[in-house]
């Protein structure tokens, strides 16, 4: 309990310690994750197949599967030291009030103005962009961080931003909206009149409020039409999960400098972003045979990817315009209940993470919305911090697992990743405040359609 | 220059280097603030007369003018250490856009759920009230950081928080009112049919949205006819600056690390809680005549108690139910323009402030909204956080303060208070990026209509 004392609250690094590298646990990993396939052949896309989409730096880092270390760039550093080191947190009040013998810790990516990890790779991104001597970047945006984290990483350099924004978040979160344009980005409701495929959308359905996947596809069109214009991904892609590791880096080394050895490491996953940049380190441990893990990816039982999805190649968006990636996925037509509040809407999931989860280094779990919003209120009046929904299914695990401790007596060490603030999603906590929050399972039959999307070709068998 | 690198970006304390102690600048001056008088009698109030609306300890507070440092008790201490010591942030990226010899520090206080400085004294009060064995508190919320504070900490010791949130607040940030909720406390839009004073509103003004004035004067009903019940407020108060002046504290140490001698603090004045507290441990050694500093309190053209008020005694609300306070003031029935975006809307000022601008140991300024938000939004593009309006004030005149030294190349130090962020202030920004923000300077025909409502007896002069 004396040597207890020692620890803070806040484990903050000095600026000095934030990570020279990042980390890509591809390099440890004996199975490397699959290639991604062109749409039309079937065919592994390299370098210059990517080229007319990505950045050419960031197509490298996408097919560099050897390098376990990867230099940040100087003005990469530097942009990171207005927001990191971020601070490891003990979680004092939630063991207290857990009354458990397990010893909690999380890293709290939300203080910054993107309230998410998001921005780690935003930055990262938009430096190869502005270094390629491009104008400016495309993406879409759904619940509005990656969006905003690429509006502030773009006014940063200078560079143009166009962000296609899903025309129902458009309309309901015009906050997150006017951050963006705060920022100088371009933020155009998607379905728009300005790509031929948001066009055509809003011609075969009129009045629709869009999706993530016509978003995408709206992104990659302007790129396509605007000289010296690439399209940029928040989440899902080796290199993103790689920009991501500076989470993990930063926590291992935290932790390394108390002498805290992690018994489980818990994260949401939606395309697997930030759950792979915190696990990074300690799964390249584990890979190695050097340490031992308990690594927990958490989602939604309305969007259950790991839980229930095929590993199977799969297109990256709903219009099936962009590369296949082999990955557990729900089917690219899959969409969510809409009754579900906040990101992890996502069909498929990192091909890292899911190369790992299926060779058996990590475990998934599935949590409904109503027990998230409790662990959520519960953490927002013990620790302070009001935590953005994706990251309290994080928050639901971990208390489940202390509370499995206080059971057994065991003083385990929980680690999870607290990705974010919940400030812009007020409206669902609303309806939980108002108790009119439902959760939703979907039944085998409803994953069936979308499993029925699944490209069917030789060697693409569905595990 | 080389020994300018070793300065980081971020100056964070151990949370060993939290203050033990507040810091009363009252304890420092030789004229004290004018005692609280009783609105009917025009008698100075004692702790006897005050007892039946606020906390005892916090009575105590609020009349000691002697001592300077007092106690933080060991459980507020410890809920600092779940979000202090603040960051005190080195601009280097806003020195750059400006191209200034000057060097620009900031202290943060937004990195915490309420958003702001507001939770520093939310927690004490609540504190005192827990101490005390009351059931709950009740207060009055405008834009909403006080009330979220309030809640927080209220939740944090299992005490009843009543809120009466502005009618047009409660309508318009329908997202405050649920982190409240979130937080455990009950919300009630003002004029409520809840109090006598509310239904007396309602029936006189059908429609209204509802006053500032209007909800202190329903809290204060409450908190009477509810038995366990105090009222507490958010600023102005002397034991509220005290409390802030854990922010100035903090200031002075992490300066005195790295040996930096500030040259002029700036600070956004609405009831003076914020900037009272930055300057308290500076304004010491200026009135002790151990240092010198230029002390600037930033107030809107559109509310100017400092720069057009007058310093007499006044009532601190539009019901005139409350104590008066010496203080400058625009009139207790001064509303400011409706489209004047924000907090900092007082009709009043910090007693200790007043005090101090007085008897000259510092400066004011006024600012329009539209410069405001131009460095509001030039701040957020180059330093990364998106800054709430009331603190944008403050980065208005620390950007023109550096300007000038650019015009004279003097390398001064500037010090200047971010008291919160801006997440919650969409509204207003999405007019400034819709170009529809409008200026509003009183002219003195307006400003006269509230002197005249400034109670005249025998010595209360205008001055």
């Amino acid at each position: 309990m004396a040597e207890e004392k020692k620890i803070p609250y806040k484990i903050y690094l000095d600026e000095s310690e934030i990570p020279t590298h990042w980390y890509s646990v591809r390099a440890d990993m004996k199975t490397k994750p699959e290639p991604l396939l062109n749409p039309g052949a079937l065919e592994p896309m390299g370098y210059e197949d990517l080229r007319p989409v990505f950045c050419d730096e960031l197509i490298k880092q996408e097919l560099d599967n050897e390098n376990r270390y990867v230099p940040i760039p100087e003005e990469i550093q530097g942009f990171y030291k207005m927001y990191r080191p971020s601070p490891l947190m003990r979680a004092y009040r939630l063991e207290e009030k857990l009354q458990t013998p397990a010893k909690i810790y999380y890293k709290f990516e939300g203080n910054n103005t993107s309230g998410s990890h998001k921005l780690n790779s935003a930055i990262a991104q938009a430096y190869y962009a502005k270094k390629q001597g491009l104008k400016g970047v495309t993406t879409e945006t759904g619940a509005g961080q990656w969006g905003t984290a690429l509006s502030m990483a773009c006014a940063y350099f200078g560079l143009d931003c166009k962000v296609y924004m899903v025309k129902v978040s458009y309309e309901q979160k015009p906050f997150r909206r006017e951050v963006m344009r705060t920022y100088g980005a371009t933020v155009t409701p998607s379905p728009s009149m300005e790509t031929e495929v948001g066009r055509k959308m809003n011609k075969e359905f009129p009045g629709t409020t869009g999706s993530l996947g016509c978003a995408i596809s709206e992104a990659v069109e302007a790129e396509m039409t605007n000289p010296g214009y690439r399209y940029v991904l928040g989440s899902v892609l080796n290199q993103v999960l790689m920009h991501q590791s500076v989470i993990g880096v930063e926590t291992k080394t935290a932790l390394d400098k108390y002498g805290i050895k992690a018994d489980i490491i818990i994260g949401c996953a939606g395309g697997g972003s930030n759950l792979g940049g915190l696990i990074s380190p300690f799964m390249g441990e584990k890979l190695r045979g050097e340490a031992d893990y308990r690594i927990i990816a958490v989602e939604p039982a309305s969007c259950p990817s790991f839980t229930r999805g095929k590993f199977a190649y799969d297109f990256c968006d709903t219009g099936k315009v962009c590369p296949l990636a082999k990955m557990y996925t729900l089917g690219s037509g899959f969409i969510p209940s809409a009754n579900h509040a906040g990101g992890l809407r996502y069909h498929g999931m990192s091909p890292v993470l899911s190369r790992l989860y299926h060779d058996g280094y990590m475990e998934a779990v599935s949590v409904e919305q109503t027990a998230v919003f409790e662990a959520a209120e519960m953490f927002a009046r013990v620790e302070g911090i009001l935590p953005a929904p994706e990251s309290s299914h994080a928050i639901r695990v971990a208390v489940d697992e202390a509370l499995k401790c206080k059971e057994t007596g065991e003083e385990k060490t929980i680690v999870f990743g607290l990705t974010g603030t919940g400030y812009f999603d007020m409206v669902a906590y609303e309806q939980f405040n108002n108790k009119t929050m439902t959760d939703y399972i979907p039944t085998d039959a409803d994953l069936q359609k979308g499993f029925d999307g699944i490209p069917k070709f030789p060697g693409n068998p569905d595990e």
